[in-house]
């Protein structure tokens, strides 16, 4: 039995708190069950300096989307070191915010954004388990209040959002195949997959791994099938 | 007149938020007006090597307490780039953290807590001046929360604090003598000064800055006056 | 048309050298068409810190396998920095790493691997697309390689390997589905995916990414359709 | 008893050698008593980005000073790692440079300086406690013959210098308020205040700091009447 | 007696392949008996900005080259750590690549070869002593494939060698005067010597090092004598 | 005419300062001209954990000799950023420090010396060419008294000194062979050589540099030639 009596196909509460900073172009709270992040968007006017000589070359006006990830020293159950302590960022930590940019990137048009760049920041201050698909969905809400913001304030005249995005985790965990699992769950799965999916019933990305376990290609497709249950309730957010 | 018809000896409202955060020994979320930080204090059974060399050199069993600290890159109006970034932590974040945990172990017996280390995390998730004295103030409550739960589990027989401290901070802004700064009147002080009390009325750390300017004894004298107001506010929290 | 008349569902010319270089355990370079993978393998009697930590509270003695990826600065058209002069590893780095470790994880029984390490270095001295799941593929025939030393010395008295791995790419190049891309079609690729399969046809791991782009279920199908045509190939090696 | 037969209210011997080092644009070896800094002052004819942005948005010329402090790895009684080696600045050197540079830009007109910059390095050749104090006593010193050679080169019409600025330690130990602690005298503190005070008998900058002790009120004000003696001597200098 | 029955004054068989990676200007596979460096020269079309100064204050348009030398953590008998994990290169890879850019620099003209730079990167694949020599050697023979490049492409009009250059080691092992040492000889020497020397007999540099030992007059003459040997079939390839 | 009218074959003048600084075992202020170096020795009871490991693996009880190279920001006639600011030492750095060292070593029967350590640190506080040699022979003074002092305290019976060392620099500038480089010779010479030197005569390194120049045999053994008037001088310190 799953904790708090969940069914393997369902989700835990997922809240929405939306302008929870007040500095950020947009920012937004988002929890699944215990996992909390705070999402913040930043507009910056100004692009990467690579992408302004691939923009001349090109003879474009591309904008940027990316994304930093990060969790609280006790956002987990022990203490984890600072990266910032460390001097460095972790090999994980560097995958998920690769992960959550490219998500972004795949749903916004970015020449409608124009020369500039929208940065995420997402901050885990309470982790069990989902951190970076709850960082996803939460980013795009953050990105979809930033934008509002530049339509609002007449720097954007057409909204550059071509679908929303959400993502989810499903995994197999003692032979069950379950939806967004919690800690406990994740720690004892043998495989892992995370989807990550646009209102529009397309994928963004997708990412199984077996951990030292392998899956069949019937399995990913039971996965693929429980996680659509996730987008319908995700995409009413 | 200040922001909100504040009066120069009126601090902003102070809230306090227990067990904020569900996995640490000690957690709390200090607002000090739009200033929030959430201070979380960690239990680590283990004290840090120059800490046990120097105990056995003299025969004693003394704990030890530290702080970090740190803010969210929107915390602020503008974004500040990650110290995990930049690969270093910067003097600013360095002074404040040493100055917490000074703070701190003013105001605990480090041999009564014994062969142990409490690491506060003040971790700034939205700011707005005072940064420093709401985390101060926040890390000394999730301490004494995590105190008990070592009275309560048995781990410790006796309270190890001494007395309880608090911050506050004074300045001069365009001729005034004002209490607890915000960010708008800490940017225009010509004279900042931190002031950390503990419930006895006696200073654990007196830090007083002239920003390309100076000050007077009586001066001194005011600012100190007019902390006394907060400390009798903060100690009743 | 692909470069050198290639079908879509053709793969490249793999070549293994067995015995590359003199001082590893194992050693392979691998050649992908112009990739062009150094792949040693390194057996260390002894185990990280954090797993003897973990494997004495399981009562069990588990081994590891981890890799390291990197390229020459040329192997590629134009100059890259060096990743020791820039003082930190990049995040494609890591991913890469990562990932070809946790193939070789779910492959090898760590259990029966006992008290030691293998750490598998996979450097790409010419790159043309196709530099991970070459890494891949080599890397798990490096670690083949050492483990026969170690029953030919008779420091392990029975093969921990489970299945075979390896890796090929497939993509959405210009609307055709394609194997094995090169770096000319991996610039231009809609959707890109690796998946890393046993001999005995379960996946390891499946990581499918659109580019600014996004793909549908039986785009999935299909990717995967056409990858199967590669692992017989790659398996007969 | 003190070392040396001192009182209580009696500094160590202080001494100035002008123009140490032949390359500085101004040169100080101070001494108080063993304690021996070299303070060399740069004029560099430019200002760091940050405040040329600054100064266009409030259209001034403002310059800028700031130091850097260092201690020679046998400056102490047991050798200490370089920070070049360990790659980082410790915290400690940190908050004296920010103290060195924040007091001296208290006294000098930074608008008069113009678009340049005074970078003082404190290098500290034998310690014997009073570092910080004799760095912002010598690095004042420095500054006043970098100006003075700026004087007479004609690149400043108008000397800058609001004040003479001086800094002194005071402290409780065993109960006695003393004036000027060595080393030994430093580590056995309950109480340690460095003041920094202009030659009009302002202060620049106050800092007390309750070594796991607090002081009180009543204190704080003998620690300032007792740092008057030594002012009066510093400067004559 | 030296290993497969080497003369003391006989260098080890040396092959160089051209053109050895596809990608670089100029790039070259040199072997010393089992020592394997792959040399690859990049021409970039553009000068340090330091030289950029420098030039224009003399009024000349002079290039630049360099060189970075690394080995494949397997080169070698046991794994050494990747510098880009240790986030630092060591003082031998500075030495090493610093002498490189050295000899280079002293055999080309730097004023013909106009605003570009060239920078040689020496990777050891797999090392049996003299990796240092050989790269010195390979990576002249990389450059002058690159500058036939530029020649040919008209991108230059006068080649602007000047000499050639190749290095050679000698050294003094359990009392014997040798050429050429390999990995076990250089571990047992007492002097160990690296003679880099053009093809008009003038030496490039000299470096003589007693390893816990001392040499004499008469045994610099001798190492030198022994070295021409070398240098008239180096310079034959 | 070289500057102070020195003839080719002359010296600067050369002090010693013994006893410069109180704290180190060992400690000289060297003076070459106006190059200046603070040369500390620090004896440290305990040796290099690899040094542990090869000593028990050949039963035998070495210590180690290994120095620290360093100079102040303003040595030099421009400011130098420090290396503790950068995070990291440059190249030139660790090769003097490196050369120190080993010149060191070949003069100190490392068994002799025990389960110990010398550190030495040559700060070099100002400088005006040949800091490395000035280094070299200060650090051997320094080492000299930290072993007298050793021998006083009856913790070493027997004088582990083999020879004396020293080091001079000579070079070819403007088509003369000179002693002893100034900054301004150094800047301008085409070869520069460094020679390290036993009070036997023997050699202990010789570094000899075209800068963008080659040399002949015969110009060698001329500096060779002139090394040997400044080693009788500096023999006799």
């Amino acid at each position: 039995m799953r904790n708090n009596n969940r069914k393997n196909d369902e989700m835990r509460e997922v809240k929405v708190t939306k302008n929870y900073i007040i500095h950020p172009e947009g920012s937004v709270l988002i929890e699944f069950g215990n996992t909390k992040v705070i999402c913040n968007a930043t507009i910056e006017e100004k692009i990467p300096r690579w992408l302004k000589m691939d923009n001349s070359s090109k003879g474009i006006h591309s904008g940027w989307i990316a994304a930093e990830y990060s969790m609280l020293p006790r956002a987990t159950n022990t203490r984890v070191q600072r990266e910032s302590i460390k001097g460095k960022i972790s090999g994980r930590t560097m995958e998920i915010q690769r992960l959550i940019g490219r998500s972004l990137r795949a749903v916004i048009d970015l020449e409608k954004l124009g020369d500039r760049t929208i940065m995420v920041d997402c901050d885990v201050i309470q982790a069990d388990g989902g951190t970076r698909t709850a960082s996803i969905t939460g980013a795009y809400l953050a990105v979809e209040l930033a934008i509002e913001k530049l339509i609002d304030e007449n720097k954007l005249k057409e909204i550059p959002i071509k679908s929303k995005v959400a993502a989810i985790s499903v995994g197999k965990v003692r032979n069950e195949i379950i939806l967004d699992l919690d800690y406990e769950e994740d720690s004892a799965a043998d495989v892992d997959m995370n989807i990550i999916m646009t209102d529009k019933g397309e994928f963004v990305e997708i990412q199984g791994t077996g951990e030292e376990a392998t899956f069949t290609q019937n399995e990913l497709l039971k996965f693929i099938e429980l996680s659509k249950n996730a987008f319908n309730k995700l995409f009413t957010l």
